[in-house]
């Protein structure tokens, strides 16, 4: 498509660069697919097998999944290069911050750093995945001046991040919980970061330097960054009572209010719906309902004052209940936007390989709005 | 605009996301102009006046221009931490991935990174411009097994940086070459890396998040990594007489040419006029013309086989006589990249102030073309 010239796209609202097979979201009906299957079918099985899928682009066979995971697990462990490097950060910034350096140090390491062959990049995309929750757990440790916990190798993906942070195994509703979080933040077609990870890609870079820019993209309050702003929310409503006010204030002044509205979904976002049926479970399950009860009241507040009577489709985005969910599983804010890393990884991967087996650079061009032909005086 | 739905605009070419008062190109006149003020005018000024245009949006007073060298030269110096840093880089990798891992690790050290404000991203934004030179010359001394040298606050940027890389102060002609390529290569409006600064800054994400995001993406050969392929070509040519069977036999086997060709000109890429006059004078100057001679002779060819016989718009673009410059100033292969970013850093930074100033998210969509409705057996 030629548009008309000089005809500015505002945020590229709805402009279509380039074809993909890795992810389908209807944002009216409320639907998300990850090559073609829905996400709710996919949320009972594993991150591993969903990751096999975005990677690959097909279900796997038992044996494949099995020595996939094997793969994975392998390489959980990071060296002591990278374990210097987060003890050298500053502990007071965010997670997402030491996992971008500790990325682009890593990238040194790589034997093979420059080479864009399909086989290279799936080899080192699977390190990535593998390692980075690691990262963010390591420098949990690190920042309560405790010891860095090593991956255990029989734990699942979620589990096993759980353990790093605390060295204690969670509950199988917790690890639930945190395993179905990496699934349905795993993809999500091209939302900034994602696009970013894809711009990148298409000047040839390397898969590592494509996959910094995603995270230096995810970091903003208007994409991942959202989940932490949420977290925050929680704890500033602080009560069940405290949240309808919250949201009247908000609304009345014009603010933001945290994890709610998305650009595509029209309607309730299919991600968070899976993980406030979680939440809900945890919550009675350990006969604790306080954040449940914040975030049903906001959300009901929202629902009624926006979508019901200024017919605006603001619904709970995947932020929201993640948020919500982190409450639960003691995840400091620090951590929030990194965790959220932990399973984009993987669509961020299948998005460099899909670019470069089909490349054309992106490259768009600005409407020159200032001046012209002035002279240096 | 509103594209037909499900038109794919592939590598979004010529579609127009956003405006900007910061640059303007015209491709088919070959007329670059930052904030008004034709390249050719400002390239007889410093990269400091160039720089304050593109950050303040005007031309700096005397006193004010003063006042701006004074601080940029004040913050030129790293500190031990980031030296550590450059230290432990694999010393095989390119500046582009220290340079990466340096200003991530620089974060961190920032005591008010996450502070968005316009002012907090100026003071930012000035030690990150004053200091990239730093960090790539310090870069080539480890490599070099030797002592890093500070900068030295008499010298201007070009100078500076070629005394950094050598202990040498430069001849007025060679200092003269490296300012005006830190002047072209400044800013050219929404060239890939730009935006993905400006992709990541619409999120809302700190400054050094968004210049890393630059970084990540101009390392690729299909955009700044073209100028450390055009060296590496030069070398490849080995001799004047060689040229003119390497394009034909490029053109035979359809492969790219480094340094021709650019998505925006259908002409002469006017900043590689100013370089091509500048290495003409030094060549002449050393009485040392293979490397020039060898790039006439490309050129020649290029132009002959491919606009004269076919018609096709392929002229030497930036990388091109930059890649020739750095061979008459002795700059290895490894930085050529890096030193891309001692003049595009300013456009960066400038992108992401005007970005933050009036925000909209970008967020394109992408057309589903995989299957649907699969089932997980």
């Amino acid at each position: 498509m030629k548009p008309n010239e000089e005809e500015v796209c505002e945020g590229l609202e709805n402009i279509i660069p380039l074809e993909t097979k890795i992810a389908y979201i209807d944002g009216i009906e409320g639907i998300l697919e990850y090559r073609g299957y829905k996400l709710k079918d996919l949320s009972s099985l594993s991150y591993d097998f969903v990751a096999y899928l975005l990677l690959y682009g097909k279900t796997p066979e038992k044996s494949e999944l099995d020595n996939f995971t094997k793969e994975l697990r392998a390489n959980r462990a990071i060296d002591e290069g990278i374990e210097e490097i987060i003890h050298v950060c500053n502990f007071n910034v965010e997670a997402m911050d030491v996992l971008r350096t500790a990325i682009s140090y890593m990238a040194h390491c790589d034997e093979d750093l420059n080479d864009n062959s399909p086989e290279s990049n799936l080899r080192k995309g699977i390190k990535l995945i593998a390692k980075v929750p690691t990262i963010v757990a390591a420098f949990r440790r690190v920042v309560m001046i405790d010891k860095i916990i090593p991956p255990d190798p029989d734990l699942p993906r979620g589990a096993n991040f759980l353990y790093m942070l605390t060295g204690k195994k969670p509950t199988p509703l917790e690890a639930d919980l945190m395993e179905k979080d990496f699934i349905i933040s795993a993809e999500h077609e091209l939302n900034a970061s994602t696009f970013a990870v894809r711009v990148a890609a298409s000047t040839l870079t390397d898969l590592h330097s494509a996959i910094i820019a995603g995270i230096a993209t995810l970091k903003g309050t208007l994409h991942g960054g959202a989940r932490l702003a949420a977290m925050n929310m929680l704890d500033e409503v602080g009560s069940a009572d405290k949240a309808e006010d919250f949201v009247l204030n908000a609304i009345q002044n014009k603010k933001r209010i945290m994890g709610f509205g998305h650009r595509v979904y029209k309607t309730y976002d299919p991600r968070s719906r899976i993980t406030k049926n979680l939440v809900k479970q945890l919550a009675q399950d350990r006969g604790e309902s306080k954040w449940l009860k914040i975030a049903e009241n906001l959300e009901k507040t929202v629902i009624r004052e926006l979508v019901e009577k200024r017919g605006k489709p603001i619904y709970p985005n995947v932020d929201f209940y993640s948020a919500v969910s982190y409450k639960y599983l003691n995840i400091p804010p620090q951590l929030a936007t990194a965790i959220f890393v932990n399973g984009r990884i993987s669509g961020w991967i299948a998005h460099y390989l899909e670019q470069q087996s089909n490349n054309r650079l992106i490259r768009p061009r600005a409407l020159y709005v200032g001046e012209h032909h002035l002279e240096v005086k």
